[in-house]
């Protein structure tokens, strides 16, 4: 008998996106994890804000953002160490995770560390995907369409080829790839329907053209690209 | 100054991956609206359970599963036409959309016809993928990897090329095609590492290995195939 390791999607920044299990998780944790980028504020916690009880032992994790692979995986096996701490003592680890836990982020470098060790469980959130479409009133995907999400660091070639083979892309991550974006969409004629959202249905949320997009936005931005859709508002 | 329609996500099956704001919506609507397939249960409203007030008009739609579209769009113009007049008399309509509404679905076929004239609001929710991905607890996608969502209706060069030109690829709306997505999948040698999801999240869940699912498995049910990833556990 071992704690579990709960990784817990907060969903993408309205704390109200949450849903009522992971709040129920949270406000029930003895123990919390949660990344947090060195020098940013803590986004990621901020959404859990007051569910997280004032006993709660609070394992904040500090990812280097531009330092490369190999600092950030050092900072995942202390991480690691601490949660199993916990769990051998029988103790569940709740670990916040912005989104979904399993759909780019933390959580994942974790449990490959715990997994084998430990029991694992799974709370979806809604994706910043899902949300930016909501603030957008786009339809993403209806009938026989279909919908691919790329990272804005992939290929020039890849995000092409997404672009020409699905109905609807989101690409992520945009934050210093704007340019490169930007110009893999007008060489395919799709910046006029083009939409962009920085911190999707968060305090500080931007959903507009892309057309008038910050030509420098942040990491938690993302770009929609529609193709023979009629989104009935916008 | 009109009523609002606000197409609400009640997530994948369980209750409780509902949103806080989609459980807030739902137990102050005073009008709600959702599909109910002919001859099926119906599982939108399940999830909404007690929620819904005892005084709550609801309106239920029935739409054809298998009459052909035109039949669907009749249902949608007398339904659009109900929400309407509830509409003119200032009066918010919440439909409840099983997953997320814009992520297939019927939402966006009342907005087509009522996003002109009345405001749009959408709360997103979980879809069947993140939930069948939790379950699993199969990473959908990390670092620079892509994911795509291809319905099983779709032709098998489509669905074909987009398992070849993503990490992940999750194909929906199974149901009858099981033969034929499990022979593409096959011809790609990826069906050892392909998994099985019905019903995610809900009370009937089944998920498993591909090789373990039913031969006709209903609607609601998915497969998620992986590729060079490295699921933790399973």
């Amino acid at each position: 008998m071992s704690g579990r390791l709960i990784g817990v999607g907060v969903g993408p920044g309205d704390p109200e996106l949450m849903t009522l299990k992971a709040a129920r998780l949270i406000s029930e944790a003895a123990v919390v994890a949660y990344p947090a980028a060195n020098g940013v504020s803590n986004r990621t916690r901020a959404i859990a804000g007051d569910l997280i009880a004032p006993s709660c032992i609070e394992l904040p994790f500090s990812l280097p953002m531009k330092t490369g692979r190999d600092a950030a995986q050092a900072v995942y096996d202390t991480t690691a160490d601490q949660i199993s701490a916990h769990l051998s003592q029988k103790q569940n680890v709740v670990v916040l995770c912005e989104g979904d836990p399993l759909f780019f982020g933390s959580f994942m470098y974790l449990a490959a560390r715990l997994g084998a060790r430990f029991p694992v469980d799974v709370v979806p959130g809604i994706t910043s995907v899902n949300a930016a479409a909501a603030s957008l009133r786009s339809p993403l995907v209806a009938r026989n369409e279909s919908l691919a999400v790329v990272p804005a660091t992939a290929e020039t070639a890849e995000i092409t080829a997404a672009l020409q083979a699905h109905d609807t892309v989101a690409i992520l991550k945009v934050g210093r790839h704007m340019a490169k974006i930007r110009g893999i969409l007008a060489g395919l004629d799709l910046v006029a329907d083009a939409r962009f959202v920085a911190d999707a249905s968060g305090t500080s949320e931007l959903a507009c053209a892309l057309d008038d997009a910050p030509d420098d936005p942040g990491y938690f931005s993302l770009i929609l690209a529609f193709k023979g859709q009629d989104p009935w508002l916008n």
